[in-house]
């Protein structure tokens, strides 16, 4: 059932405003409220995300609120060690040994305290929408209120109806991608499936382990997949079969797409000789960073052409520097919210493989980028008239109501609506998920609206395309 | 008489919202509303584009609908490859001798069946505007409809007052400008002239073929360029002659401005010995990459002295990535839609220009970019200070609203209204002139109007300025 | 008393309307001019600026409208100058033994004839605040009202309430640091000091000229550098030493910051031996120009290296192409309104100095950008998660009420409010100095509104947030 969801259109709270992120003149305003009612109780599809399958497969109470909003949320801790927060005293897990605030009560106190830091940033908006409209607390977080609402969802978090598969059936999700390594055996996925439970949640092929010379462990790992696949992997054709099969592997568990996730979007599109002899010097851990970039600048173009072959959705998620700061690398490890976004070339970084496969009409590749400078100087004009590229939504730190409305607005103009994909929440923040739709289906209506309002598309229409962004889009483009 | 443009104010259809483009807010639109009733009926002054001026030469009937709209036309075209329709079912000629479709009906329904996908896209606007306000046309565009339109525009096509010169004259162009190279002849703005027709079309040199190495028999194309001038155009100082003889030939066919679109914004100011050396290698094929593009950059600024000279008007539009696609460009040849706007730094590339002649006052420099991220960051700064340069308006993909928008939000604080240079349609798509205008009017007025109701400008001070961004700037600057 | 900067909101004139900057829609109108009543009146804290300290130490009269609005406002003279204007018409002085303009009154007609070009302009919005709000003059400026504005203004000035002290009380202002070289004896801050005014004036330590080995007489500065500390500077250690001293005596004139404004924002952690070794050929004046660039980016680490010592905020100015015209640095000198942004990095740029002392709770570094691509690529992500990082306001060409909501917009999500450091004025402007904070306020309340009526932010916090933003950050990130 969708009524948590939709609940927001009529009950206000701290932060909840019925009306928010639509336009401020009233008709607008009046307009896009039309337009999200026809759309607000559509099922969720998430079709790139990281939620972990275990919580679907083993249906366990979530832990507690430190557990399940602070500790594993890089958007919420980064911004409190930014002032000056020690990462160890939010309970985040440190790697030299040194051990880190466990109290979950006391991290969320701490959280509480600081909750001021987080205003006007999506990170509060997806917060008090899951506070409220999951857990029915409707106070602002603070100092003051801190004990009663760690007690209320603490409680809440024992009943059955807030375990993984009652607020999966309760966000009324229509299906779910996880995200694996080629090297996962995919048990979660597999213990949901003989579970019978019929929540659809898939996986996603995610192969950086075995595809960049410099991911830790890759000779390693490329032996490992060879392992699993019974393949020769540390032959140039056998790590090929391998891929395949692997691939055949994750389709088997749902999958319909790959996600790639480079520091750039450089593709190459070498001969099999010259593939083949940086393959051998990236198992000797012989290449050099040229080299190694290369590679996978070349794996692209052979995860395209194998998705002609098996018809997996191909993202490119280029962009991020990795672990910005080596101190924190160093204690801490990756993924500590210290990932920042580069600029982003497109236009001659793409070329290889669109030369390749680029007019391919069964191929569907889906851009992504942390650079908002190529949505209207080079993506949306790529996009716009190459049949196998589409947009993929705003995302990470665009992932916002600015950022969103920044996408419509730097890309409809070029590449128009069919060649965008609907929205991704790409997140690991379960109880987040439905706040974050629910953000990008009210911006999409705001800015229906304003069309329909400045004479730009007639009233007809902006119902149809709010739908098509809201579902068909995200399930046409990611085959689901 | 412009009762055609008029009419838009007064009369609603599809997409054709008599308050289309103004600001939401009552106060606002109101405002903008009545200076937009101030400057909508002014004449079209069109200074850079690429109509035929043969059309005008012969003032036959055009042919259907489907060569007026969709085969000429790459906006067009490219949105319906980009979601899988062939190119040779648009009718796009094939290079390669392959057919592509002829039936102009066919074409036109495989268009209509589609017209959803141009939805928010500037071409909509475009289409919906000349379908309505030239030929009367007010239903939507749909498969259903498909038939009906063609029928009732072909039978348009037919009368007199659609030929060439009659809507020339309904549009109320009181100049067009065309583009060609000089190793055209100019003969059907010769026929034009003789014609005693009153329209003023007037050329541009547009000088690629001859200036660019790398360009398609450039030497071949510098011995035409002797021959049409009777210099020795393969020495060093006869090939500026032939080009001072070529340019005053252009100006006495009107032109008052040259056209210059190289793939960087790059400039050189070279001594003349190396300038000869680069031209003998340019001749003998044997520039390198860097060589070429160094030879291109000089030849900007011999352009820019040559300019002081004669008068024309300068104008520089870089940073596309011409026919970015292998494929399309074997099948299809130059202009399919492929050319994709990439990153342009204009302030070291203009440096050697700017220090040769950049604070003359007789000399006007106009610069484009596909690339906005320029416009606050350097285009503004630099036009807003350096007496040759003016920006030219939001250009190709973002010559849109939303583009428009953009281009008057992030230049006008530095660069003021006035080192901006009004509109250019640059388009070949005659019967889109009017509405390409109306949009920019529209847009300007709604920004004009903003500032007004936000105290940034007071409400006659907006009158006049919406007069001279729609008239007397564009004028002025093209020296017209 | 601040009944000057409070005027703005009950009196109306040409360009001063009481709603001005404020959102169009009527309720985030009422809400945005309720937040502002509630900090239009705060004291203004002016933590970076370029006023002349003598001013306060002698308090003379200022001379005349031109040598106070015109002939030392590069923003002034530089929109003139693009049109054409000559910069020894508008009295700025040649560095060539040339006389330029000395006539006031003639300069200021020449301004005012053009005064149209300012239209929509910050500048615009600057002097018109100033000529209405310091002097009571209400009139438009024009060639008309011309000397009528002059002579009003001449006659204010030789009242001694519009001195430099009465100005400064009037103002409102609590404090103003101004900005020297550590070759500056900071006389006139000591005769500030002993004239026993309690008006707060400081000064910022700015050592460009003896950290730049291409600064003009970089090796003889560093020699002054020495004589005036007693330190042997042209060995590192001493070096070292000379600038903690003169960082010390700056501190005893009420530095609390020290400012930094290289072309790019590359830092360097070099060993001792290798900074050594760069900073001898400095001396030597044998730097490549690689290695200068290296060892600026080095200083930048050894000055945070000392903020954490002494407590000073470190500020980063990158991106500044200056001086960009030959014929004007030769005829005219630095300064002259021909510094022109460029893009810049800072992910790459910053990692050296970030990864030395990037995560020290007690350093402060406050980051500013003339290239707003940064905004939300790199900036947020990077302010948003290093504890020492803060953003500077929109900055120079961004300094403008588009510029400033840009900045907001795009800053916002990912860094939120308190990785913000309030408004600089930066200015040498001195009358403008209410203008300009009065505009940075109003279009923060403008934000704020906005925020509130889009249902992301509640309406307490709003108040709240104006009331930090305005006054309590600039305080708290400058240790005020």
């Amino acid at each position: 059932m969708s009524l948590g969801l939709a609940g927001a259109s009529t009950a206000s709270a701290n932060g909840l405003d019925p009306n928010r992120l639509f336009p401020a003149d009233p008709a607008s305003r009046t307009l896009a409220a039309q337009i999200y009612a026809g759309i607000k109780d559509l099922p969720i599809v998430s079709p790139h995300g990281h939620t972990d399958p275990r919580w679907f497969a083993e249906n366990e109470a979530f832990p507690d609120l430190a557990q399940l909003f602070i500790v594993p949320d890089h958007y919420v801790f980064r911004m409190l060690f930014s002032q000056g927060i020690d990462l160890a005293d939010l309970g985040v897990p440190r790697t030299d040994g040194v051990l880190s605030e466990t109290d979950s009560r006391k991290i969320w106190r701490l959280f509480a305290e600081n909750f001021h830091l987080f205003r006007a940033t999506p990170s509060r908006m997806w917060l008090e929408h899951s506070f409220q409209q999951v857990f029915g607390w409707t106070k602002r977080i603070s100092a003051e209120t801190a004990d009663e609402a760690y007690d209320h969802i603490a409680d809440c978090l024992t009943r059955p109806e807030f375990r993984p598969r009652a607020l999966f059936e309760r966000f009324n999700i229509e299906v779910i991608a996880t995200t694996e390594s080629p090297l996962d055996d995919l048990n979660w996925h597999r213990q949901i499936r003989e579970s019978g439970w019929s929540g659809r949640v898939i996986t996603a092929y995610r192969p950086d382990a075995v595809v960049d010379p410099e991911f830790e462990g890759f000779a390693a790992n490329v032996e490992t997949l060879g392992a699993l696949t019974g393949e020769a992997a540390t032959t140039w054709q056998g790590y090929l079969k391998a891929h395949r099969a692997r691939r055949a592997y994750f389709k088997s568990f749902g999958a319909t797409s790959s996600d790639h996730g480079h520091a750039t979007a450089r593709t190459e599109n070498l001969s099999q000789a010259q593939a083949e002899d940086l393959f051998q010097k990236a198992l000797a851990g012989a290449c050099t960073g040229e080299e190694a970039d290369a590679f996978r600048g070349h794996m692209l173009t052979e995860m395209a052409r194998m998705s002609l072959e098996d018809g997996l959705v191909l993202q490119i998620h280029p962009g991020s520097f990795r672990n910005h700061s080596g101190g924190v690398m160093q204690r801490f490890g990756r993924d500590k919210g210290f990932d920042i976004p580069t600029q982003t070339d497109y236009v001659r970084a793409l070329k290889p493989l669109l030369d390749a496969v680029g007019l391919e009409k069964d191929l569907s590749i889906i851009l992504f980028t942390l650079d908002e400078t190529a949505y209207a100087r080079e993506l949306a004009p790529l996009a716009g008239v190459y049949p196998t590229l589409k947009l993929g939504p705003a995302w990470w730190f665009h992932d916002s109501p600015e950022g969103m409305r920044r996408f419509r607005e730097m890309t409809t103009e070029t590449a128009g609506f069919y060649n965008t994909v609907g929205f991704n929440d790409d997140t690991r923040a379960f109880c987040s998920i439905p706040a974050r739709h629910d953000v990008a289906r009210r911006v999409d209506c705001a800015y229906l609206a304003s069309l329909v309002t400045s004479g730009r598309l007639d009233e007809d229409e902006a119902f149809e395309v709010a739908h098509d962004l809201t579902y068909r889009l995200a399930k046409q483009a990611y085959r689901l």
